[in-house]
């Protein structure tokens, strides 16, 4: 390799981004960018505000919101002046936001930003300690479930626009309360012990009962009543007939009320159309502190794909969290997609289709040939590429004084356009244009193409394109 | 305020985003946004990838490549691991990634990302800690002067898309070097006598002269030497003219040097018909160390604005920073476009119009009206509102379960069209539809529409919007 021959400047370092670290270009980027756009306009016809907030916050406005996780948050070196740390996520940020707008009752919101976690990397199943989220979230005082029916409208349009099929797994937070407490767990375990019924998904009920029992010194009959509720799901008209039939549910005042907003919510997205893409889970509890009553994820359902990703979405609603910064509280719900796992699926599926181009290749490709007095002709190669970019035409040129008709047609590879130019045609006004795409490089060079008029060049130019499809 | 009587749930903090730095939300973004797809388009245009680097990278990464502007370099805290620090500039990391890349050859690439300064911040200037940059270079072996006219080409069609008329000072290092060295400035004196030229476009000559005396030790006389040249600007074939006439700058071969170049790229300029633009300023120096050739600074032609921003984009050629990374050089040319500054004149001219509403507002809104058993119709509202956000259509409906007729109407004000449900049309099988936007609120209420089959809905709804003007 040609590197293997310099001398370094400066002493040797590793050449590499920082650990769990990388860096995007090209398709890939594109590819981001797409999902990006098609979210975005989701959220907008929606009536949603773009917001975008530092990179990095005061530590004290992270403080005490992410609770054991907080070891993971980035902090900046105190280099003399305010103590900053690196955002962990969207939803703080937008509760600090919030709490310093309280004029603004009533808002939709998304932001798209990266977030930082000090977290064991592992890049291959796509997770790194740099990523970005994607968060739509409606703030303010509104009719219950209303708000909460729309966050899973734009979900499930989100992720059509996208062409995934996706379930929804809904539960609700008052309900699982309900059911610990009917269970008969200790108030101070209940957070505890709702992060190993989360675990229910991935792990089987003897394992997650042996975390209560054995890890977490819940009593064992206590445990196998938590077993018996919250291994149930399906769809919410059958759990919800099923759930209100046990009385102690109902003379719970906790799952009560949960039951009667999932029973409102059930209303709401048979309305938009949107029930059969719901499953009503009891199993899941998510992880953070601050939901504090409907909760949800999203599963993709990759038939026979062996790409597992485990969740591509998931939110909820948090009451509670803007008025953590003393302020007046504002109800909140809200979703966050998982933009490297959506684009772990979607890249897997472009690769297999490889059809796709995802790069944006050069349309047309300026060439000049001449005899033994040939000078190249750059300047009017670049005048042709100028003319085309004017026209919003990706056009392109060997960067060379005096190219060689080869090495054109070589550098032209893959391009369906070819402009050429001549001394001679271009004094009487004229150039060559023709399709290049089909060709062999032997006979392209023999082929001179169709001579035209150069103020007809874009409009030939637009035809050529518009025959090879583009 | 109804935040007054709220009582803090915990100590109270300042609530702010840490010191040089900014929430951006709605119009705002929205207009930042349009500059960055103006941008973009333009660089794919001329066949760039784009690419996306961490927010922080090793710190040996950026260790001793921006002189004494590295005191502003914010760090990361040791929590054990890497040291780390936020990107200075996209410049760096873009050399990093070359020169982790030595298979890539030559490349055009964008990147448009925030970068970090901890440097005193002046907010209503649009200087900040936190801001972003948009830059595009040209990697790679090419005959001379054919990318960085590229580039430069590149710049203008950015700034006429953008509708900014600017000129674009332009200057060679070499050719101030050697005027420096005819001048007779000792070899360690370059870049700070060089830096202060730099602020020949702020400052009158005795100023800088003063400077360079007093504060730089320089001879009198040798300064005066400098300041016969360095005052010299004009057109390029003005100035190449009457410079080539000097004999000691074609006898010195860093002038004779930078001379060439100039005539060369004067060339291409006019062969891509963007000469008139262009500037030939002896006195444009440019501050960081890497630039070896042609440097560039773009300066806005805002006529009788009172909007003084200085600079709105600059660059130039760098061919030496690569090789600091102990690899093979690679040669190298770009611009950087001060986004934040361009925001600063997009937005007062904006303002200035007040028409152009950046915002995207709601299209239709779905109301409803009934009798005194009126139930809302809350879940036909939302099934209306479904079919518009599937066909595309920015839809809204007051989130209330019995909403007042009186409340939607005002909840409405300004949206061009609405739909109105009642409970017998809907049995029907009909809704009515209604253009709103320029009647009064009070007659509203009171024509109530045309009576359309629900079928109909969306194609009767894009004909109002059309006849709206959307």
């Amino acid at each position: 390799m040609a590197s293997q021959g310099a001398v370094p400047l400066r002493p040797a370092f590793q050449l590499k981004t920082p650990k769990g670290t990388r860096d995007w270009s090209g398709r890939e980027l594109h590819l981001r960018e797409c999902i990006f756009r098609t979210a975005s306009e989701i959220f907008e016809l929606h009536g949603a505000i773009p917001l975008d907030t530092p990179v990095f916050e005061l530590r004290d406005i992270l403080a005490g919101k992410y609770g054991e996780e907080a070891r993971l948050i980035y902090n900046l070196e105190d280099q003399g002046g305010e103590l900053c740390s690196l955002r962990y996520d969207l939803t703080v940020p937008f509760a600090r936001w919030l709490a310093m707008h309280s004029d603004v009752k009533q808002v939709k919101r998304y932001q798209i930003a990266k977030v930082y976690r000090r977290d064991q990397p592992a890049i291959s199943r796509g997770r790194l300690r740099e990523f970005y989220q994607c968060d739509f979230d409606i703030a303010g005082s509104y009719d219950p479930m209303v708000p909460d029916a729309e966050v899973l409208r734009v979900v499930v349009d989100i992720f059509h626009a996208l062409e995934l099929d996706i379930t929804i797994k809904i539960n609700h937070r008052q309900i699982l309360d309900g059911i610990f407490d009917i269970a008969g767990v200790p108030a101070d375990k209940t957070r505890t012990i709702s992060s190993a019924v989360d675990k229910l998904d991935k792990s089987p009920w003897d394992e997650v009962k042996k975390e209560m029992v054995d890890e977490k010194d819940l009593p064992k009959d206590v445990a196998d009543r938590i077993g018996e509720y919250v291994q149930r799901s399906g769809s919410m008209s059958e759990m919800l007939a099923s759930l209100k039939t046990v009385t102690e549910f109902c003379d719970n005042p906790l799952v009560k009320s949960g039951l009667d907003d999932m029973t409102l919510l059930m209303s709401y997205l048979e309305a938009m159309n949107i029930i059969d893409k719901v499953s009503f889970d009891l199993s899941l509890a998510r992880g953070l502190d601050y939901y504090s009553g409907l909760i949800y994820e999203v599963i993709p359902q990759t038939n026979g794909s062996t790409i597992q990703v485990g969740s591509i979405a998931a939110g909820g609603r948090y009451d509670g969290l803007v008025g953590m910064y003393g302020k007046q509280p504002v109800p909140c719900v809200g979703v966050s997609l998982g933009i490297d796992r959506i684009f772990t699926i979607l890249d897997a599926r472009e690769t297999k289709k490889k059809s796709q181009k995802m790069a944006r290749d050069a349309e047309v490709f300026v060439m000049a040939f001449g005899g033994k007095d040939f000078d190249g002709l750059l300047p009017e190669r670049m005048a042709i590429a100028g003319e085309l970019w004017k026209a919003g035409i990706r056009a392109e040129y060997l960067p060379k004084k005096k190219p060689k008709p080869q090495a054109q047609f070589n550098a032209a590879g893959g391009v369906p356009v070819a402009v050429m130019l001549g001394q001679d045609e271009l004094a009487a006004g004229q150039v060559r244009v023709k399709a290049i795409q089909a060709e062999k490089e032997e006979g392209a060079t023999k082929d001179r193409g169709t001579l035209i008029s150069r103020s007809d060049l874009v409009q030939e130019v637009r035809m050529l394109l518009k025959a090879a499809g583009l």
